[in-house]
């Protein structure tokens, strides 16, 4: 009989790209997974209704769903886009049943060299979503990100500073706590231990030496030099008791084998090694 | 007549690894270049004697010579060896009369993933050395580096952190602010102002975007997404008013151009762009 395993979850781009959203599907579920974490750029390519059937076909549920835009500097044309393209997340997130939608900030250059403008501007998007998110019945969920992901993608790089912006919102908001984004973090600990309750996910992956892109270069759990066990024990001592979430990219070695190979590798080094 | 730059510092890293370093030193020289920071490979390609001949020849002054090893976890023979590495180079500094020696950390993995437990072993290898250099008239730069190096260069991540280890250890190490490794850094303006006296170097380059490799894909001043002048008015305002450095690592895209071409550019873009 078939092992269940309710305290892993798998996000689906850890297959690899050359596996169909249906099929990954399946292979998790043959595996005993039970919650799986999506993007829109999967749940895109086979469109959201077709997504729904399969997840609730295969008995899947959605840890969370990434991730929301970028929130422009002034509101003209590319504000609206983006809040358009916001708003039809979010009901694709209520559609294919995920409790998170996740968000990890915005981007700099161009014009705007400042950072802290860019939480601005991130902050005036957010609230401008939120109703929609609670009438959807979801959560945004904000993931400090690794600060090499600072110009484009995320706005947030301690865990501090997550939990500020969060406080500060007035809403409710969760944290992803990514052990890859994070391990490095000078308070982690203490900043783990005051995040208790607002942890929404923990994300595991494995820090490569050498790592010879910034994308998609991420290792197999045990394979790297993050001490994920440690991690494990701090996010379960602030009150964590969701499932783990294996994420990794990595174009160079895991994409590059059969995703059976990789979902067995992971459900072993999730263990042994976390 | 030659305009002299005394505000304006070239790492000789800078100028690419086509160059020899005599050639970098008497093209630096031509363009009234007062002082250069170097690195013990390139010291270590001509031989001590002949480096500190070349520089007095031109008329430089070193800012600062990186960098320390690493210092492993027992005190047995590979303790010895970075010992020995350390006495070396700061006696090569003496002879090439640098300020100072840059120290940035050491490495994690193998069986230690701990980053607490190897800055001990850090702070125990600085401690063994800080008599030689006091006595060599030098002193112990630390550098803060970006943490996308936090597995095998750096341990400390933040100026923060940086700041709180010297600190802690009772002997008058400085700090180096470096733009490319701290621009995300959450406290960065405050951080500046709480080490104000304790700055002994100042480096911009820019981070390019996309970013492709780790080490060797930094941007040129105004190409990419850091605030410049914004870094340099905070360190400014601390009361640093020693040169600013460039040090720019561009394998794929300034080290492919003539060394002339990259030093008039540092020029312009140093009066342009930070």
């Amino acid at each position: 009989m078939m092992t269940l395993r309710p305290d892993l979850a798998i996000n689906l781009v850890t297959l690899g790209p050359s596996i169909d959203f249906g099929s990954a599907a399946k292979l998790c579920a043959a595996y005993g997974i039970r919650h799986v974490g999506v993007t829109k750029e999967q749940v895109g390519a086979v469109g959201v209704a077709e997504a729904a059937r399969i997840l609730r076909g295969e008995g899947l549920s959605v840890t969370a769903y990434a991730r929301l835009p970028a929130f422009p500097a002034t509101r003209g044309g590319a504000w609206q886009t983006a809040i358009d393209e916001a708003l039809g997340m979010i009901e694709a997130a209520r559609s294919i049943g995920a409790t998170g939608i996740i968000a990890t900030g915005g981007r700099v250059g161009g014009d705007n060299k400042d950072l802290g403008r860019a939480r601005l501007y991130f902050a005036e998007g957010l609230q401008a979503l939120l109703q929609p998110v609670r009438q959807a019945g979801l959560q945004i969920l904000l993931e400090p990100l690794h600060p090499m992901y600072a110009a484009d993608r995320g706005l947030f790089f301690t865990l501090r500073q997550a939990l500020e912006f969060c406080r500060s919102f007035r809403a409710d908001i969760g944290v992803i706590v990514d052990a890859y984004h994070l391990w490095w973090d000078p308070n982690l600990a203490d900043d783990i231990g005051r995040a208790a309750g607002l942890i929404r996910g923990y994300h595991v992956s494995d820090w490569r030496l050498p790592t010879r892109t910034l994308l998609t270069d991420r290792a197999m759990m045990g394979d790297g030099c993050i001490d994920l066990p440690r991690i494990r024990r701090l996010v379960q001592d602030a009150g964590y008791a969701g499932p783990h979430e294996v994420e990794i990219f990595s174009e160079h070695d895991w994409w590059k084998r059969p995703p059976v190979e990789i979902l067995k590798t992971c459900i072993e080094r999730f263990s042994t090694a976390c």
